[in-house]
This record gives structure tokens, C-alpha cells and sequence, in this order.
């Protein structure tokens, strides 16, 4: 049984410059420099952790190599992959106006992007069982013609379409579950009924007028894009019965050969962009049920992409818990924060509702 | 119309040292040094909003003094007094292991105090009409005989008991709009029919077991306590009814004669600790409702004293709502941050629920 | 007697982004972000310690406005004029590369170049005696058509014309004590008589190949620039030296109606940048000797405008012993750091010599 | 040729609270809070470079354990060792009121400790042929009884104590570049004649009166305790003089079996601590004369400990550099900081004089 684990410093230098943590510093506006939510420290504390734990003796190091055009375009425009790269001496945004990056941001995007490709082809090619990419910049809200809300390129859609050229590798799901909607993903994969994406996520967050239960594909692929929009301060109890009661299901009928995960950690309940409340335990049990979904249905074939995540002192716990799910850890490392125990942590009839109204739109996946 | 404003840069000299948000650091639990979420940024940001955008040239500036310990012995014990004094030299926790201060921050924490009393003395004796008060430490879980949660002295119960020891002011109402609950607050005045504390917060967030709709007051006291705990993921719709329901008929049928706010801005969209999603308009809102009640009910009196926050760059533009709300700024600085659009900023049916519970109390208020 | 003191909390939002110290991030080149040495803290701490100390109490607050187009014109071309402008709402760089700033900051600029103006003006109106002027972004670099070395524009040039052209101010000294030459002033009055220019710095520091002894003015303007490059290491007995050898005669010669002090404080023990020892203690002696010389020369005109200084946490001490000396404050304020023992404090023979060739410079000095 | 490389992440949670540089916050002594001087990101950005640049494919990584009371007890008495292990529950002070360290630090101690050991002994085991160490806390400054100036072992004299017990390894020098003097490797090879103990530091910066080239060590070990006090200042040409006149001459007389190297960068041209100018290719310059003399002299066995060094974006330049000599690297990376040519990096007068005055006591070097 082994776990890759892809890591690299170089996903420390991204660089997002001097934000009001979400937007330009600009003292006409009122906003005074400080750092952007999406600097280094969220995921090089994750790193610090999964090492200094002794974690990182039970996962197999994977090597980053850069992305080549060639794979970036599989996904993405030329438009936009010229935009990159003319900005990579400069810095710039990757289209949005919301996405800054730095000089060599673009390297580095490579770079995690490339990683992510040659984790999926190490669990396809049996060189790991499964596997976690800890990297920046993320990747689920990319579409192929821009970078937005931080993520320069879609990591998870690319190695997707990579593995599935290089590998006998068809029936892909992506479970979504960063607190915002995994609109980049839903956008690529469309009208691909091979491609199975459930984005579970606060709703209506970010993107604006996105992510509604009834964006559900189109052509060949409707049904096969299922939403579920939860609302704002679900916790462990809620996502546990989302995952029971639609993800599970849908992957089931789905019958997947690969699971990807795009393992956003802006729902635990100390984050400042998302209004969640998970917990390590929370994190723990889904990742928990998304293993035993790949034993059962992927022959244990499952690859998590880190998407967003902002609480720097919180975010290293629910992603150790994650990867010792991942490496079937017995005794985990203790979470010492102590947020199980926030009330409403347990599900809420609202929550109930929410969930029971994607439900029914279970029925609705087929194996392709 | 004079509105008094309150800071000293003393305020962002408190030292909470390098804490992992919360916790203290240590290696051996995972816990890598960074910083407390009470550190000087939030507040000194929002001081920084209040003089750039030029609001404090509709503001009286108030200065401070250090509160004596005749002062702070109208609420806390010698012992708990004591303790702060033994640990100004080197710094140390003000009683519950989560409230650390460092080397002089009980100085600071006497100059919060001593202002917030004079800046309610300045109200009471008409000097200005109204005031806010931003200062670091908070106050509002600080129990006699214990500091509590980054609170280090009971603020407001202080300055209630001061002011209605040196003037002619009896019913005084407390407004508790932090997204925990206050507790401290709560406990000074849990037998005085004449101070009416009203707490509105996540239900159970923090302390634990603790601010439910059953806590009503004792002996003489009991109705004039209410606490109305909302579920995570209230927006401005919510605490808008909240408010309208509760909180102004609370105020009307009880009478007061000077109005305290417990001016948190950690129920923002944007705090990491708190999971509401009030946003500067919400606050706006809030206080707009407060001061037309002060106008309706205790000649405009009303005092706001500043609680927690931590979203850096957000509690400087709810701040600001507040204070132009008190000043009767007609054209509002606007907030560059659009979270007003977020998913279920709207009053829920469930919000509701747990508001039409606490409205039911609002019978037993009296005016005393 | 007053002195007037210039802050203003816009001076803290001028933005030089993420930069590794002095270079912008790229992780290409080994240059991970960071932040850029010219950032706000040195100067928002020495303000917050002229606040904390009580000091801000014995001196006359002055407030800023915005320098004009007209003003910015009296020494810059009107091609630097229209670069700043224009990138004022993306940020960008002042000219030279290492220069940056972010949106906004151009206003920001004009906000410390008005005023400084004004601090000028208000001491030749005799409004104060003296004046302190605490502002970001430095000046004395920049010259006519770009900025230079941190420095957007050439703030005390400027100031200089200006005072000149409204008050009957005509001999004007200006005295830099920054570790790095002041070539921006040198040039801009290079060909001028009636301003002796004064440059005291660390050899060859910055800019390159700039500061020799051998530049001295031209034309009409011969031997009224006198630059003495101090050794690396030269601590306060050097500085001593330098003023009384070559600093002091030099003035009492010309015989200023005002003094400007380019008050750099990277000289200090502490500074990352400089190589020299100043301490708060010999800035304190620098500062009176100069005040001495004013009194002396110039009616007591004397107005300091701060330039660089990246000692976080030393640059505050080293202001404050700068501004007692302005308001003659009797009882210092400690400087906890002990740097006036580091070994050779006292004037060592090489930089005697040093000394010792400018002061032969000192006899082309002329009372214009 | 192999180097071995020592790094491990939990060198970056030793935690030094929130100093104002170097002293404890502290309000009243307008001590702001801020970091301390000895913070992780130096030695963290040093790492990420070695990372980054692809220099770590050259080296052989070696895993640290933590160091045994045995261990410390070579050096250090029981009640030291008793007081940090006493205060690693909460954390403390080390001994001399300047060397604060957090929960937990006392095992990163031994963890770097440990790590140097094993380190010195691969050395000597010859399964790598050097080695660089790169860690936290320093060691330089301890003495058997306490800690001192941020040190809390003293590792290389505990290290060169361990090899010296367990392998057959009599002569040992070492030599100490870190810009402060190493007075605690002298305090415990003071009378020992088979270590010879060289440092170069800046003269009289720390600790207070110590340093002095009349310390040559007593009784058996006079002599081979050698001090070279540099004047502030001192560059590129001063240092490779002083290596070359006095640390080569000293070398070849003694004829060490193992070189070991304090390995500080306070000494840069851009540290804040330090008055001194080395440059990435000074360092680079001592580092090859010292692998030439462990060529000539010890069969190539030198091993660095990295000590001090502050400037966080200039100290992961400096140690690259010396590492890149440690493997042979052809073509190394590129300074993108330009100090090399600074006034005065080149030997001045005054320092060959200082060097000279040393170079006197050469002879009094004995191969024992
Ligand atoms: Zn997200
Ligand atoms: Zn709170
Ligand atoms: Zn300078
Ligand atoms: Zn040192």
C-alpha cells in the first residue's frame, strides 16, 4: 500500500503580492497593503506538518516536472497559454483581474500542474496506490480561456484529459469539495458524459450566479455534472450526509476508474473566506468514504489536488487528516483545535433539505 | 451632533505573542509559530481607515487615561487584580490559558479600560453626543475573578458600574453584537434588574456551554438577560430581523437610559473565527437601528466599545459603517469587498425560528 | 518655542510589494517573495513611539495636502511628472527599476512633498520654530526626471524652491546625514550658489560611482556641493568628527537663513543596508550640533525630512532622540538598545583622514 | 565525491517570540512588538534556495535524531541541561535573559544537535567526504552552564567532543566566521591543545569584552585559541587576507584531522546585526580556501555549522555559495545582489593592521 505524495518548495514562491487579502492594495479605495488569502503559508504549514509529524515516512515523494504546452493546451486556449507566458517575466493576472501572479508564477503553475499530471499516470500506472498533490497556485475555477479566482491553470481538468490520452483510463469522477464551486472543472467537462464532476460547495460563494443544482451538463454529458449547494455553516454532520446521500450514490452508479478529488480546505470552520465549519474529523470522514468508494468502485485509485484553503494555523491539520486517510494510518495525529464541538456541527433540517433536493438528481448518472 | 472617537496607538503595542491563531506554538503538537488572531492588525487597520478616508475630521477625539484599581475593582476581584498586576513585568495569561498578554499589556489593557470609561462619562455628561471606543484588549468575556477568550478586563461592566456611580444614570441596556457570546458581560449583571445584556451570537461557539435562550437573569435580574444564539451562516437579513424582533422591542419596553454596544466585527463575512456573514452593510444596518433607538429612548446615548475581529482586512470598513452611522455621515465610504451577494444573505427559515424562540422572552423585560 | 511635526497614516499605505528586500521576487533568479526593505514599519513605528512616549505632546502637529503639478514642477521634468501620474492607478515603477510603488501611491507622494512644504513654510513664517517631517516615500535620490533608489520624488528640492519662491528665503543648507549619497539634491542644485549642499555617507554605497569628494558643484555653484564619504564602520566619534571638521564650518561660511536636514536613519547600528554604527545616541548629538548651528546661523530655522532607514525596530529610537533635540526636551527617552559600546565607536585614524580631506574643501565655502 | 547536507523542517518552529529585533516587546520601554532577529525565515529561505536551484541533487541529504543528556553532558553541566529541559514544556529563557525560546524548542535543539553529530561522524566515517548543517538554534555563543546571544547548546564543541569519544579523530580546528565572536567554543577548548580554536568577528560586537587577540587560551591549550578582532567594515579583501595570513598559516602548522567551520552570514554585507561587507562571493572565497586547507591538511574533512545571519533574503545567497564550494559545483548560481563592489571591499590599511597584529601569534600554533 503506498501513498505519493507530490511536494515541492518552488509551490512556496508563487507570488500574489501585497493585497488587502483579496484585493489591490490601493489607498484611494481604503485598502492597505497586507498579504492576498492565497500566499504561501496555508500549504507550506501543511507541508511543515506532513513532515514534521513523521507523515511523510509513510507517503512515497513524487517529483514535480513542468507542464508542456502542449498538455496546458489539452484544456486551455491558445489565448490564454500566450497570455501566461508573455506575463511570466513581468507578474500579472491570469485574466480575471482577481488572479495576480509574480515573475516565474507561471514556472511554478507549470510545475504543479506537471506534478498533478504525473500523480494521476503513478496511481494509473500502479506506481502508487493513490496519491496527494500539495501544490500552488490551485485550479478548480480556471477555464479554458482565463485564469480566475487564483488559479492560473485547471490542474485537475488537464491531467484528466492527460491520463485518459496516455492511459486505459475512461470514467473519470471529480468530487469537488473546496467551499467554492468547482466551475472550471464543470465548464471542461460539460458535455463529457466520460467525466462525472460533483462539486459540493456554500452556496452561491464564488463564482457569482454559479453552481446551482440545476447546472447539469449538456448533450451527452447532462446528468453528469451534479451541483450541490450547500448552505452557509454546514458542518461534519452536514457534508458526512451529502457525501452519503449523493456523492457515494452518484459514484456508484458512475462506476469510476479514477477518482479525482479537488481537496479545497476553505470549508473548515476557521477560514476566512469560507462560512463552513469542517473539522480535521470532518475532512477525515469524507476522505474517508472517498477511499472506501475508490476500493470499492476504482479499485482504490484516487488522486487529491489541493485547491483553496486560507486558515493558515487550521489548514495543516485538516490536510494531515486527509493524507493519513489516504496512507490508512491507524493512529492519527491529535488535532489540537477543538471546533468539533461548535453547535450546529451535527446536520440541520435545512441542510437535510438542501441535500434531499440533489438527491434526486442521483438517478440521473449512468455509467457511461 | 458630536460623536466621540477613542484610540491611542498604545492599543497596538498589546502582545499576544506567536501563537499558531490560537494556540500557543509548540512542535510537539503540530503548532508552528505564526501569529494570534488578536494581533494589533485588524484594529490598527480600521483606525487607519477612520483617519485616511477622513472621518475623523467629523469625529471629537477622545484621550485616555489608565483605569485606576478602584475602578477596576467595581467589577473584578483583588485576586484577579492582582494576578494582572504580578504579570505586567513579564507578561502571562490572564487566567484561562487563552488569553495571553506580554510585558506592559496590562498598562494597555488600564488605558482601554480608562478610556472606555471616560468616553462613557463624556456621553453622560453631554460632551459629545454619542462615541466609540477602538482599543485592543476586548472585554466582553472577562469574568471577575478571570481574564477570558483575549478579553482581559470587563470593559463595559466597568464602565457601566463607573458611570452609574458618578452620574445620574441607572437602566443602562448592553447590545452584544460580537459573534460570541458575552458572557462576562452576562455574568456581572445576571442579578441587576437595571442593566439589561442582550447577546446576540453563533449559538455555541464560544465559551463552550454557554449564551443560551435559557440564561434569563437571576433574582431581581432574571428577564433583563437575553441571549439570542443564531445559527452559523446568519447574514444581514438575519441580523436584521434580529434586531427588529428582539433586540428594539427588548430596548423599548426596558427604557434605557444609555445605550452600550459590544461593537464585534467577528460576525463579518470574512472573519476566520466567527461563521456569520454580516458585511459592512449589515453593520451599517445594525447601528442604524441602535441609534434611532438611543434617539427614541435614552436621548441619543449611546457608547460602543470595540470587541473582537480578525478579519484584517474587512473589520476596517465594517468598523467605518459603524462609526459613520454614529456620526450621521451622509455619504458613506464604500466598501471595495462585495460579499452583500453572497448565497442566503437573506433572512432563512430557520433563522427565523431560532429568532421567534428568543422573541418570546421579550415580554419578561421591564422597565425597572 | 515649538516644533512642528508632520505624520500622516496615508504615509504607512505607499506599497512596494512583495520584493526580496531589494529585488523583486522571481523565483527564477533564487528570489523568493518577501518584503521590500523600504516598507512602512520603520517609519510607522517611530511615529508610534513619538505617540507612545509622549513626545507627539510637546510638539505642533502639522497636516499634510497634496503638493501640485506646479510644485512638482519647480525641480522635476514634466515627463517624470506624467510617468507618476499615470501609473498611479496600477502602481508601477518611479524610473530606474528599483523604485516601485503601488496604486495610489503617487498621491500618497504628493502627500509627503506637501507636507513637507508646508513644515517649511510654517517654520519661515515662524508658525513653528523647527520642524520634524516623518513621510514616506524618501526624496533624495530622485532626480529632475526620474525617481531613483526608493525615492518617487525629490521631496526636500522641491521644498527648498518652493520656500524660496514664497518666502524671503534665499541661502538654503541642506545637510544629509543618510547613509547613501544624496545625488538627487546635488544635482538639482549643482550649478545653484545660494544652496550648499552636504552630503555625509557611506563610500560608495549608493548610487554607484556618486559621492566622491570631487564633485562640487559647477559653475557658480563651485565648492557649494561638498560630499564626505565616510569608511564602512565609522560610528558616532567619526560622525562627531565629520560634523564638527566639515559639517559646522562649512555652515557657519555660508551662513544659511535655513537649515535642511536630510534625515536618513540607515547610518544606524542596526540597518540592514548601511555598514556604518550610529546609535541614538549619536544622532542626537548630530541633531544638536545642527539645532546649535541654526540657532547660531539661521534664527533657529531648521526642518528635517526624513529619507531612509529600514532598522524596524531601531529607527525608532534614532527619530526620537532626532526630534527631542528639536523641542529641546531635557529628559530623553531611553534607548534600551546598548550599541554605544560595539567596538570602535570612538574616531579611528582612517576615517580622520577621510575627514580631514574634506575639510580642506571647506575654505571654497562662501556667504553668498 | 559526496556532500552531505543536514536540513529538517522542525528547524523552522524553534520560536523566539515577538521581540522588537532583539529585546522583549515590552510597552513601557517603547519596545513595539515585532520578530526577533533569530527567526526561522533566514535559514528557511537559505533551504528553499538549496531546494530550488536543483543544488540538492548534488548532496547527500542527511536525517537528524535529537541529541542525548549524554550528548550535552560532554559540554554542558547537569543544571544547564535541567533548566532547558524544565522550561521545554513552556518555554523560557536559556540562561542570559537573551535567548528566548518557545515550547518544544529544547528538542529542536537536539534535534540540531543531534543532527551535527551524526553529521561530523558521517565525516569521519567518511560516508560523505563534508558536510554543511544547516539549522536552529546556533551553538556558537553557549558556554557549559548557560546559553547566550540566541544559542542554547553549544553543538559544534558538544559535536567535536562526541567524534573525538567515538572515532579516532584527535586534532580538530575550528573556525569561527560568524560575525560575533565565538566565545563559547573558546570557553571549552580553552585549555584543551588538540582543538584550535580560530574566530574572526567584528571587534568587541558580542558578547561584551570578549574576543580580544590576547585570549590565546591556557595552561596545555595556550596558543591554540586565536582571536582575530576585525575593524566594522571589513570586506571581501579583509577577510581573504586574514584567511590567507592567519587562518591558512594556523591551519598548516596544526594540521588538523577535521575542520570544523562556524558557518555564520552575520557577516554580510546586508545583515542588520553585523557592520561588516562579505559578499556571496566572499564567502565563496573563504569557503574555497577552507576546503583547499582540508584537502591539504584533514584528507578533505570539513563539516559547517551554520550560526547567525539575519538578512532573510541576502543569508540564502551567502550559504549557497559556501555549500556550492563544499560539492565542487562548476557553475554556480548567480548573487542577484550587487554588493561585490562597494567603496572599501577590498583590504584597507587600517584592517591589514588588525590582521597583521594577529599574524604575529601564528607561530605559537603547534601541531600537537
Ligand atoms: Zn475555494
Ligand atoms: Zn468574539
Ligand atoms: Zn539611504
Ligand atoms: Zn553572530
Amino acid at each position: 500500500m503506498a501513498t505519493g505524495y507530490l511536494y515541492h518548495e518552488l509551490y512556496e514562491w508563487h507570488d500574489t503580492g501585497t493585497h488587502a487579502s483579496l484585493l489591490p492594495a490601493d489607498s484611494r479605495r481604503g485598502l492597505q497593503p497586507f498579504r492576498h488569502f492565497e500566499n504561501a503559508d496555508p500549504k507550506r504549514r501543511a507541508h511543515a506538518l506532513v513532515v514534521t509529524s513523521g507523515l511523510i515516512n509513510r507517503l512515497t515523494r513524487l517529483t514535480p516536472r513542468r507542464a508542456t504546452d502542449e498538455e496546458i493546451l489539452l484544456v486551455h486556449t491558445a489565448h490564454h497559454l500566450q497570455r501566461l507566458t508573455k506575463a511570466n517575466d513581468t507578474g500579472g493576472d491570469a485574466g480575471d483581474g482577481g488572479t495576480p501572479f509574480g515573475r516565474g508564477s507561471f514556472d511554478i503553475a507549470r510545475l504543479a500542474l506537471g506534478g498533478l499530471i504525473d500523480s494521476v499516470k503513478a496511481v494509473a500506472d500502479r506506481y502508487v496506490d493513490n496519491a496527494y498533490a500539495l501544490f500552488r497556485p490551485p485550479g478548480h475555477h480556471a477555464v479554458p480561456d482565463s485564469g480566475m479566482g487564483f488559479c492560473m491553470l485547471a490542474n485537475i481538468a488537464v491531467a484528466v484529459r492527460a491520463v485518459r490520452r496516455s492511459h486505459d483510463v475512461r470514467r473519470v469522477a471529480v468530487v469537488d469539495i473546496d467551499v467554492h464551486h468547482g466551475n472550471g472543472t464543470q465548464t471542461v467537462f460539460w458535455e463529457d458524459p466520460d467525466v462525472l464532476t460533483l462539486s459540493l460547495h456554500q452556496d452561491q460563494a464564488f463564482p457569482k450566479n454559479s453552481g446551482f443544482l440545476t447546472e447539469r451538463g449538456g448533450g451527452a454529458g447532462f446528468g453528469h455534472n451534479l451541483n450541490l449547494p450547500l448552505p452557509p455553516g454546514t458542518g461534519n454532520g452536514g457534508y458526512s450526509e451529502a457525501m452519503r446521500r449523493v456523492v457515494l450514490p452518484a459514484l456508484r452508479r458512475f462506476r469510476p476508474e479514477l477518482i479525482m478529488v479537488a481537496a479545497g480546505f476553505d470549508a473548515s470552520a476557521l477560514d476566512p473566506l469560507g462560512r463552513m465549519m469542517l473539522t480535521a474529523t470532518g475532512f477525515r470522514q469524507i476522505a474517508t468514504m472517498l477511499v472506501d468508494a475508490a476500493d470499492e468502485l476504482s479499485d482504490g485509485r484516487i488522486v487529491c489536488a489541493h485547491e483553496g484553503g486560507y486558515a493558515e494555523a487550521y489548514v495543516p491539520f485538516c490536510t494531515h487528516a486527509v493524507i493519513e486517510t489516504l496512507a490508512r494510518v491507524e493512529r492519527p495525529f491529535e488535532d489540537p483545535f477543538r471546533f468539533d464541538t461548535l453547535g450546529q456541527q451535527e446536520l440541520q433540517p435545512h441542510q437535510k433539505a438542501a441535500i434531499k433536493a440533489a438527491e434526486k438528481l442521483v438517478k440521473d448518472v449512468q455509467h457511461p
